[in-house]
């Protein structure tokens, strides 16, 4: 069974739009919008920014989208968030990651807001997520909107084994963490694990986000596993071996093998990458709620 | 081979009266403070705090203990926050846990300035804790023992297979988030994990951190494992079958049948438990510099 995450994220991207124009008829003038600041112009990046920007105007968010030079320093950035998290039309800051080498990230993303932090990457954020009974106000975009599929088909996480391919910041550190905090056996590998088919291969749920295109195989997995795919790769479509320029997305799993194989799996596109740009809209609806009922 | 605590947090408590000695004859009347709120009167609670205590007259820290009785509101215990946060003379602040069910304990660990939060419990610690090129100001000082007895035995983590047993957010959390930082691949068990000894028994590394007297044993332990026992339980003496108020302190597990095949273990007591409190010492010590560096 596919996890359709085109599907759902039509289905919440529309009841946003909904809940937004609600409020916005009875409350005229007033319109959630999202400072969105990109820094540099990779390629990857800037497709992100435009899908995001998309979304918003779709759904009635006022998006602003601050690009920087790729040679901007740290305090040129921190100066952008100061403007964002000063205007009370802004409800929602996104830096757009990663940025060059030479920002201080960390500065950058501790200078947000924390009731405007969207992409949920305060570190107060973070260890809200970590820690059992708390709440963070915000959860990262994309390991939350894996945990909406998986509730959204009903997946037990109670219990079951789940190994995480992946660690980062972003993507495999955040949802580790929730899924520890729904009470599954998390197991968390990365680039240093050793034998990590004979970890997939026991895994009731396999969650990967580690970048590397096919990798999760056929006999990989075990029979009825649960897949989410958060990888987005690009290699050359082998329907054209003829054409080097002509690329196919696929994600970290081998879709064609390992669904063989599945209960439930994520398709690379139309998965998780969807879902992470509903969350978005998700997260800066909830964050311009909060704000307007608190200044009211 | 022991891993022997008793013997590192004595080389630590050592080293740390040296450093303050050596500060405070250079700089008179300075001398680093720790402030201990205590809820109630737990007797564990009572013993912990007592040992803190000790240690911190040995060192040449001034600890100054607040003892609220069980009823006291999280207003109260506030309270008694704002006054060591406003003293410049505490320089780090301790709040024994587990507070009475009645108070939110989120809020008062969220109280704590950052700068003297020795227990590392603040959500921002806790969040650069977890992220990868991330410093907390502070550490937690169990998992933050835990760690020390590993590198002064120069364990190997990168790589390595780590089963941690629990998942609280005073051990189990934080030193699994420690572990991953190391780049170990880490499994993070709870109550809920299903056929744990099948876990345990592939682990290069066991940390046990669920307070179930002697639970591993000896065939839930592969040949050569390192085991961090962090478990205190007291059970019957089984030397004195017959008094039935004699209590002998163990960990969550059978050191007896382990230890006949663990490369490393920690002993209860005399593991984890003294590096628990020589790791407060350092982090106070390490707040008192920060802030009387910073505040010349």
């Amino acid at each position: 069974m596919i996890l359709d995450g085109k599907e759902l994220s039509k289905r919440i991207n529309n009841e946003i739009k909904q809940k937004i124009s609600g409020y916005c008829e009875k409350n005229k003038q007033i319109k959630p919008g999202l400072g969105v600041i990109i820094v540099g112009d990779r390629k990857d990046s800037l497709v992100y920014v435009n899908m995001k920007r998309k979304m918003c105007k779709q759904v009635g968010i006022e998006s602003r989208v601050i690009q920087l030079s790729a040679n901007s320093t740290t305090d040129n950035i921190l100066g952008i968030v100061q403007i964002f998290n000063n205007d009370p039309s802004v409800h929602g800051i996104l830096v757009q990651l990663p940025l060059p080498e030479h920002v201080d990230e960390e500065k950058v993303l501790a200078a947000v807001k924390i009731d405007k932090d969207v992409d949920g990457f305060h570190a107060c954020n973070i260890g809200n997520l970590a820690m059992s009974g708390r709440t963070p106000l915000f959860t990262p975009c994309t390991p939350l909107g894996c945990m909406r599929l998986l509730e959204e088909y009903k997946i037990p996480l109670e219990g079951k084994n789940v190994v995480v391919i992946g660690k980062s910041n972003i993507v495999g550190l955040p949802i580790s963490l929730m899924l520890m905090k729904k009470n599954a056996t998390v197991t968390v590998c990365n680039v240093h694990t050793t034998e990590l088919q004979s970890k997939t291969v026991q895994a009731d749920i396999i969650v990967s986000a580690c970048g590397q295109a096919q990798m999760v195989r056929g006999d990989w997995v075990k029979q009825d596993v649960v897949i989410i795919d958060i990888g987005i790769n690009h290699i050359q479509d082998p329907e054209h071996p003829d054409q080097p320029d002509k690329k196919k997305m696929v994600g970290d799993v081998h879709f064609e093998e390992v669904s063989e194989k599945s209960s439930h799996i994520t398709p690379v596109p139309g998965g998780v990458g969807p879902m992470t740009v509903a969350m978005l809209m998700e997260n800066t609806y909830h964050a311009f709620i909060r704000q307007v009922s608190s200044s009211c």
